[in-house]
């Protein structure tokens, strides 16, 4: 069978599958892979953004550079280290202009430098296709990893919480591709979060001390993200609230839009999605969270109000 | 000016003198970057592998994995480092088969156990051309770094040495290309030599033993790495001895072929060469180096008897 037909998540697990890690490298199937030197616990992790697939025309050189670095930040956060060092590889198309490449250059080093971390070294060369891969080390301040599978037992109760809005990064996609229309004040924060999204460094910094069992980047959409974690621990997910400003609320009910395919099938929103002691909920709002829902044990259905949402989300090529 | 109207070492030069090290990140311009954890020093390299410019079409997927986590695994051991992890970002074509994925991570998993290493993680998608990144974390069981840039004064009549053999990688690269004919025994060392090189993990790690005062991987081509290392410590080099062995040596003369140009400007050996202190000459072939010259305080002029040997070799698309 050939690649296409194959669909990139069927190709990322048969090749994580492939994989023995060793003695003190875990896990396998989650945002980072993580291991200790001396007493400090570091997270490693690749990501690839590829022009063909996941540059809109529209999409400046500069974003390109800082959504690669963010995509890395984001799955850091999402465990609770602080990016260090990233390192990249450039395969960049022939006739891609000097400037473009400076340009993307500088939206790396200017989203390391967001994120606290360094951008220090790479390789450039020349391909068919444009091809950034951003590889990064992560410190875990206080040697927590907070996990996909969650590290303490889930308690009917417990609550789903995420940072920022999601719904935007899909609209900005789809203005982009021209496929829609958008006034402000929804055009410029869709744009803006999609060109320049934002890795939830400080809220993925407060997971261990908010008491997160389980947490992960959102960047494969929200239900996406929700079913995962439902499906390794055994739950269901009762969304009471979706995770939209006050515009964005608007936006829909003026248009006659139903969020639902917006906010839960978007994608690229790289905002972190964490299971919460109940305790919790108090602080949760003073490191970036805002619960959204709770779980109960159960088998991975994700319900919205009367609604089943779905295990899909965005994905290259099916 | 296009990427493509720029050449590759121009565009890594470019691309380098944009970032600025942390404090403890260094060097900027070497094989790998290194910084200290705890009492460790790390070596951390991106390296990158693209079908349409390094991949003749004869080359396996199999070998396709080997020599991405080679290069990688090269560029530790000539810095002294023991290959510890990798990740990987797989971009593959879509027309391309799923056993051939596979092959290609197996190949990638062997040559990560052949040098001590782990590969533990990674990305996988669709893309135009096929590229093939590799990120590798590896350890300095020493703490000491052996940098282009001699970290000991070079004197008068240090001995310039290297591992292996060179001129076979061309030999199998031309041959895959249909460019030339050839039969065994060179055919059988230049196929395996250009499919299946091996990272010089062991002489690598001898390297602060023998007190190198400069080492650097081979990768560009002989005479590039020679031009390299001297124009960085300002010095002329003296080869004395080719570093081909005697079926080579015979299959040139017999042949007419002026061994020159396959041996200085042939790229993609992973070797190592490395600028010793005269005293340590006795030792040099325990630890799998063989003194092929020696050095003068010079400006960067590298001959071999009369013939100058230019500062060219193996470049991407120039």
């Amino acid at each position: 069978m050939k690649i296409k037909e194959l669909g990139e998540r069927k190709l990322v697990n048969a090749f994580l599958s492939s994989l023995k890690l060793p003695d003190g490298v875990f896990p396998l199937f989650d945002d980072t892979q993580a291991f200790t030197l001396g007493n400090q616990l570091i997270s490693f992790k690749i990501d690839t953004f590829v022009f063909s697939t996941d540059r809109p025309k529209a999409l400046a050189a500069y974003d390109v550079g800082w959504k690669a670095i963010t995509a890395v930040a984001s799955d850091m956060a999402a465990k609770g280290a602080s990016p260090y060092l990233f390192m990249c590889s450039l395969s960049l198309p022939g006739d891609m202009e000097e400037e473009d490449a400076i340009s993307l250059e500088n939206g790396m080093n200017d989203a390391a430098s967001e994120y606290g971390g360094h951008l220090i070294g790479g390789d450039t060369g020349e391909a068919q296709d444009g091809v950034v891969a951003i590889s990064g080390i992560g410190l875990h301040p206080d040697n927590i990893y907070t996990p996909r599978t969650a590290r303490v037992k889930i308690e009917n109760g417990d609550i789903v919480a995420v940072t920022g809005n999601f719904g935007y990064t899909s609209l900005g996609l789809n203005y982009m591709l021209g496929k829609i229309h958008l006034d402000d004040p929804i055009l410029s924060k869709a744009l803006e979060a999609f060109r320049k999204p934002k890795a939830r460094v400080k809220s993925g910094l407060a997971l261990s001390n908010l008491g997160a069992k389980s947490s992960m980047d959102s960047s494969d959409g929200l239900a996406l993200t929700l079913s995962e974690l439902s499906r390794l621990n055994g739950l269901d997910v009762e969304i009471k609230e979706m995770p939209i400003d006050d515009d964005l609320k608007n936006f829909f009910e003026t248009n006659y839009i139903d969020p639902t395919s917006y906010v839960f099938y978007g994608g690229e929103e790289y905002e972190l999605v964490g299971i919460f002691p109940a305790a919790a909920e108090p602080k949760l709002s003073e490191f970036g969270f805002r619960a959204i829902g709770f779980t109960n044990k159960g088998t991975g259905i994700i319900k919205y109000k009367d609604t089943v949402i779905g295990n899909k989300g965005y994905e290259h090529f099916k």
